[in-house]
């Protein structure tokens, strides 16, 4: 039988297929859209941070549901197009993508929120513009981390994916000089250690926010090759291990 | 046409049943042999810090990989399973529930990882047995949470699901009691300033822990009543949000 003798078949076939392109558009969609709006998340909590906005502060923390509301729509979607269309080997790999991609944005949004909460509790204080500005340029590295492994997820484009893999060592060296940075104001001064402290989690919520950009690079080599990264990733956040002896 | 006529077609759903329950049962055993091992990795990462055990600790380190191979191997059967057998309903709810209680039991591993990194840091000193103390007992409040909501899940018991979620507001209040205490033996001596430093991000990543028990706790009220928990959780950390002034 050639399939020109199944007209209606090749028909649903098609059909089929074009349903499924649907559906995997609708979730490339929602990844956008979420990716979007966690991007603008970590830029509107730095700079409430940065100048101690508290009503930006608040918008970063109330709009956090629209990103767990929106992951909730995808993870639904995602489920319910394996159930109907079944697909195999890479149209699933694409779905399960989608899936990871909008875990890891969910939990940039919730690190954003964290972020905006300390706004309130450092007040008016600005101390030490050497250790905002560091948190500052770490925030810039992050986003364009971030900007560039969702390019890279849309165009399936693994060797961008692999750069901003690579580039993540950055990040946590920033994270690591500013945390000696912090510790050190500490020392030289008690009043300085609730501000310090609260700057210190908003840092590793930064430094966090690019480990999620270098699971969305993972995501981008698994979805376009099939499997997982092989080799592990240099790791360059040593501020776990680190100390900062007392100098008196 | 009555099912007797169709004796084949009979058999051929019984064995599509069968196959799925199997299928089903396989995701279960999954996620109790996350959460015994996460379980264990809770308790060993606070054991490890309590008696500054580096060797314990390295265990710890090195036993997250399991955690995450074995969330890789749920994802992997659950997307197939889906994609097999077409489940609808709560069959489907079953699955999307093993999946997210997988994720959850995934990041409790990593966060017991960065506890067990820090104890390199913390060295022999053995400062302020009341913060230790307090740093337990959270521990043991997180490791009860979290046996209890696994045993809510094998046995879909949306009771004892619901009184872990209003449960983790007792571990909030010992976070915020620690978080205060930590602060003030840092204003007292500076040469606190790095072990509580460490201990303070030892006692957010427990609180953390606290947080994905009521994570699960909400998956398994989806699983069995097929809606998301609708009033927002009380929220009792604040330590984003705390301020200690310095006494000087």
């Amino acid at each position: 039988m050639s399939p020109t003798n199944l007209p209606g078949n090749a028909t649903m076939t098609e059909h089929t297929m074009k349903a499924f392109d649907v559906d995997l558009q609708e979730l490339q969609r929602l990844v956008v859209e979420m990716g979007g709006i966690a991007e603008q998340q970590i830029a509107d909590a730095v700079d409430a941070l940065n100048t101690r906005d508290v009503v930006l502060a608040q918008r970063v923390v109330s709009s956090d549901a629209t990103l767990d509301a929106l992951q909730r729509e995808l993870e639904e979607k995602a489920v319910l197009t394996i159930a109907r269309r079944q697909p195999m080997a890479t149209d699933l790999r694409e779905i399960i993508g989608a899936l990871r991609v909008s875990n890891d944005l969910e939990r940039i949004g919730d690190l954003a929120k964290n972020i905006a909460k300390r706004v309130v509790a450092l007040g008016r204080e600005f101390r030490y513009p050497t250790v905002m500005r560091g948190v500052e340029s770490m925030s810039e590295l992050v986003l364009a981390a971030l900007k560039d492994v969702l390019d890279a997820f849309a165009r399936r484009d693994t060797e961008q994916a692999l750069r901003v893999w690579r580039g993540d060592e950055a990040i946590d060296a920033v994270n690591n000089s500013l945390f000696r940075e912090l510790l050190t104001y500490m020392m030289e001064d008690p009043r300085n250690i609730t501000f310090c402290t609260h700057l210190l989690f908003c840092a590793k919520n930064i430094e966090r926010m690019g480990d999620h950009a270098t699971n969305i690079a993972e995501t981008v080599h698994y979805m376009v090759e099939g499997k997982t990264l092989s080799d592990e990733r240099p790791k360059g956040d040593f501020t776990s291990t680190t100390t900062v002896p007392y100098p008196g």
